[in-house]
């Protein structure tokens, strides 16, 4: 009878778990958990505090209403879940883990050990950090703990550090709670490790709109205190005021033990193989403890997901029972919503694409989430990014009311499986007006693609920016009326609607660069060709015209 | 200067004609359209008829509002389309083609020529089935007239003749009318030739519970009129009482003028090469009018969609203008709409599949869309089949109020990715509250087939329903209050909660056959490893449990 120790209740440790139960009825299997609720999914913790989920318990149930708890991994599992219990070192010679458990300590034998302790959030460096109402949100005691305080004693105003994902989430959470929040970025940009600067825009805008400060490009100097609670936070010379303040600044491992007990590691986690093994042959990691493989890098990044420590959890649990599940790695698939808005990315930035060595052709894509004759469709801007020596599809990014979670996981699918541009554009995806259109956004950000790698040229909106006041034709070939509403805000640009062009070529000099813009970016690539046949040779369309333009930036 | 002729003015046409006007600003391109709506998307007449879109010409129109009608397509792109024109005949020798428009006959050169002639609704082949009031909903002039004869005399009764995908539409927009609906079917389940039959009944089911009548292994024998037009439809020695009858059975190709040609053709289209050259090089096909390579199994298939019109195009276009663009072919991926619910499918049906020599492997979820306690989620049911032998995913089909088409479009790009159970599993999709569960059913699907391909037995819902009556032993491992509301219908039925069961298993005879189930198959999953590590060998859980379950039927 072998006996497996897991240490970390939350989704790797607890699927490690249930799976080595399933294929294996006799083994013994513990799991110890430091907190109070294991299996507790905390993606959900945001929308606990903002009252949208109503018990903490709720995040622990399974879908027949059942709470995943000590007695119910015990009667359903057959496995012991230890809570309020702490691993203090693991001793591999012996095959043991010393515990302390209401004060006591024991130990536990292994044949097999799962390290799943997951992550910790970052902390602030700065003066204050730790005073009272500073929290992190990465557990159910900090989210008790925050609606606690606004219940009881009311909070007018938080400051969010980190403009991330979690930060965003739990800025609206807070925001619904009628608290003003102000959200405190030190990059130029929201979301910079995982967006593009010119989609990040949009959730800036988004967020702005909804009532949330967002100051990005600034450092937190000081979380302002007075009798030991938050009042304040400094940034430069200006102090915001704060009754709370939520740090997300990113998380790191929980390494201690694994580093204390001698395993290797690697930067930011614990070495693995693809079984998911460590250096030690009985013990295996997973889940927010481990870097992965980038798929399209071959590099390790540090990407703490549920979804990932779910499939970890899977195969360690085949691998402590006689199995051989591999491990392959990640693409750093991730999503977001934001109020009433949706964002979400896979594989790599445009940025990130370049300095990786790849030669980035993006395309973006504007427009209705589905036939635009279709009521109550939303709209969504759809950037894809493709290498334009193998013109495989390395990246995507989404924003927007519509459906974008559909579009990430289509590309993401298509990145995983190698896809090139070519085969994208040729999917054979589900239509029906309800849906999409005939020709679906990943379909048309393959084809505009294309085209580019066929010759045709455009110009970012960040490049676009910069040369906005070069001495360049900027036409717009939307309906005068569309120009008259809304245009880029320069002299050099003028408006020729697209039926008019050909007959209006008099107006465009040859010998100008010529930008030309629409609304989402089809009249554009039209005129782009038309002039292109007709021998001008400076001429590109911008990327994602008016509809990802960053005039109100 | 090259002479461009397409014939048809459907997606496909009009999508070659403008793709090649964007590669070739001095080509002369003339479409022949011999109705009256130039690039009308057809798949949104059914939500005109229920008032959903509100003008016929809606269906035309481009995104910022402008009717793609003969000036359009003049003024932005050159294209000369002339409607109510109809092609008479095409001289290869001479490249031309004889129209006639205006009660004249005309000839036009071509130096490329496009056929993109599309399909025509099959008619019944009964007496009456040219009365008036026999309409198949494959045009605009039929939705038309459909929509007058409801505001000008009435319509009580419509019976809708076939239950396929658009007999449904048409059913629902019919139905949200207030007329009586009757669909009759000559098979013995809805969509027969794209959803296996448990999936099938549950699109009967909802179509049912929303007021529509549904008739199915019935031919309609006659259509009875009285004065000409349509008084009811005759089934057997019954007669349905019918102001309006809807014939959707299905649609063929327009062949004429490429057989009188004397192109190639085969079973049930143009024959094309993969550049959708016809066996004349200097003719292309494209659209409803050619068949596609089925990509799972390399035949060809006749399958109708505007999503495949316009990327056959778009790769007619390149090639009529000196480009390579190859086409390789569809998976019959489609979706529709019936009242709030969505049903989708692509790849194989389990039933395809083993007609088509592999040995399927299925998998059948049901569950919330999203992490369950996320408020607002909805049912699906997601099936998946794949291959045993090769591991490869060839086949989906769902069907739920939830989403979908997001599932159907990431297995319908690993199907063309040639990804296998093992790839999908692993998948690095989009995870967040709002959108899925840690693990999605698309990654659940694909553990359930591992789990199966590594010796897990299961029964389907059809197989279960044959053998219901046998000496076997149902047991349902939910709770007693679950049991007490619903179970199967049997004597052979026994309770025990999995909470119970290893205290339980003396109540479980080993020389019995046990089929277990639960609401949506993961507690009897659960159960079978139990009882299969307890030393039970006859044990199997019933794929999609009491959510797929057919005793309704």
């Amino acid at each position: 009878m072998s006996e497996i120790v897991v240490i970390g209740g939350g989704a790797c440790g607890l699927k490690s778990a249930s799976r080595a139960r399933r294929r294996d009825e006799d083994a013994d299997i513990t799991v110890i958990e430091r907190g109070e609720y294991p299996s507790l999914g905390r993606c959900g913790l945001p929308y606990y505090i903002e009252g949208f989920v109503h018990e903490i318990t709720n995040l622990q149930e399974t879908l027949s209403g059942e709470i995943r708890n000590e007695e119910y991994f015990w009667k359903v599992k057959r496995i012991k879940v230890l809570t309020k219990t702490t691993a203090e070192e693991i001793d591999r010679n012996r095959k043991t883990v010393k515990i302390s458990r209401n004060g006591k300590e024991d130990e536990i034998n292994y044949d097999y050990l799962v390290i799943a302790t997951g992550a910790k959030p970052l902390r602030l460096n700065v003066k204050g950090s730790t005073a009272e109402g500073v929290f992190s949100l990465s557990s159910a005691e900090d989210a008790l703990k925050i609606t606690e305080m606004w219940m009881e004693d009311g909070i007018q105003n938080a400051v969010i550090v980190g403009g991330g994902l979690i930060g965003l989430e739990t800025a609206e959470a807070l925001e619904r709670l009628d608290i003003n929040v102000t959200v405190v970025e030190l990059k130029n940009q929201l979301l910079w490790n995982s967006f593009d600067f010119e989609m990040a825009e949009l959730v800036r805008k988004c967020v702005i709109r909804e009532g949330i400060k967002v100051i990005t490009s600034t450092a937190v100097k000081e979380i302002v205190t007075r009798d030991g609670a938050v009042k304040g936070v400094r940034i430069g010379e200006k102090e915001l005021p704060a009754d709370i303040v939520i740090v997300s600044i990113g998380v790191e491992p929980r390494l201690e033990l694994a580093e204390k007990a001698g395993l290797e590691l690697t930067e930011r986690g614990i070495k693995v193989n693809e079984f998911l093994q460590t250096s030690d042959p009985n013990i295996f990691a997973g889940g927010d403890c481990v870097e992965n493989v980038n798929l399209l890098t071959g590099k390790l990044v540090y990407t703490p997901l549920g979804s990932t420590a779910n499939k970890h959890g899977r195969i360690i649990g085949d691998n402590i029972t006689g199995g051989e599940s591999r491990w392959k790695g990640v693409l750093c698939t991730s999503i977001f919503r934001v109020f009433n808005a949706d964002a979400g990315r896979t594989g790599l930035t445009e940025t990130q694409a370049r300095s990786e060595g790849f030669d980035p052709v993006i395309a973006i894509s504007p427009g209705p989430d589905r036939a635009h004759y279709y009521p109550g469709f939303q709209p969504i801007r759809l950037k894809m990014i493709a290498d334009r020596k193998t013109r495989r599809v390395i990246g995507a990014q989404a924003f927007g009311l519509g459906v974008i979670d559909k579009r990430i996981d289509i590309i993401a699918t298509a990145i995983q499986m190698s896809a090139t541009v070519d085969d994208v554009a040729n999917l054979d995806l589900a239509y029906a007006p309800p849906f999409s259109s005939a020709m679906d956004h990943v379909i048309h950000c393959a084809n505009i693609i294309r085209n580019k790698l066929d010759g045709v040229k455009s110009i970012t909106p960040l490049d676009f920016k910069t040369r906005i006041k070069d001495d360049i034709l900027i036409l717009d070939v939307r309906s005068e009326k569309e120009f008259q509403a809304r245009k880029i805000d320069s002299k050099n640009v003028i408006n020729i609607p697209i039926k008019e062009l050909r007959e209006s070529l008099d107006r465009i000099p040859k010998d100008k660069e010529v930008i030309v813009s629409c609304a989402i970016g089809t009249r554009a690539y039209e005129a782009v060709r038309i002039l292109m046949n007709r021998g001008y040779e400076n001429v590109r369309f911008l990327d994602g015209a008016l509809a990802t333009w960053l005039d109100e930036v």
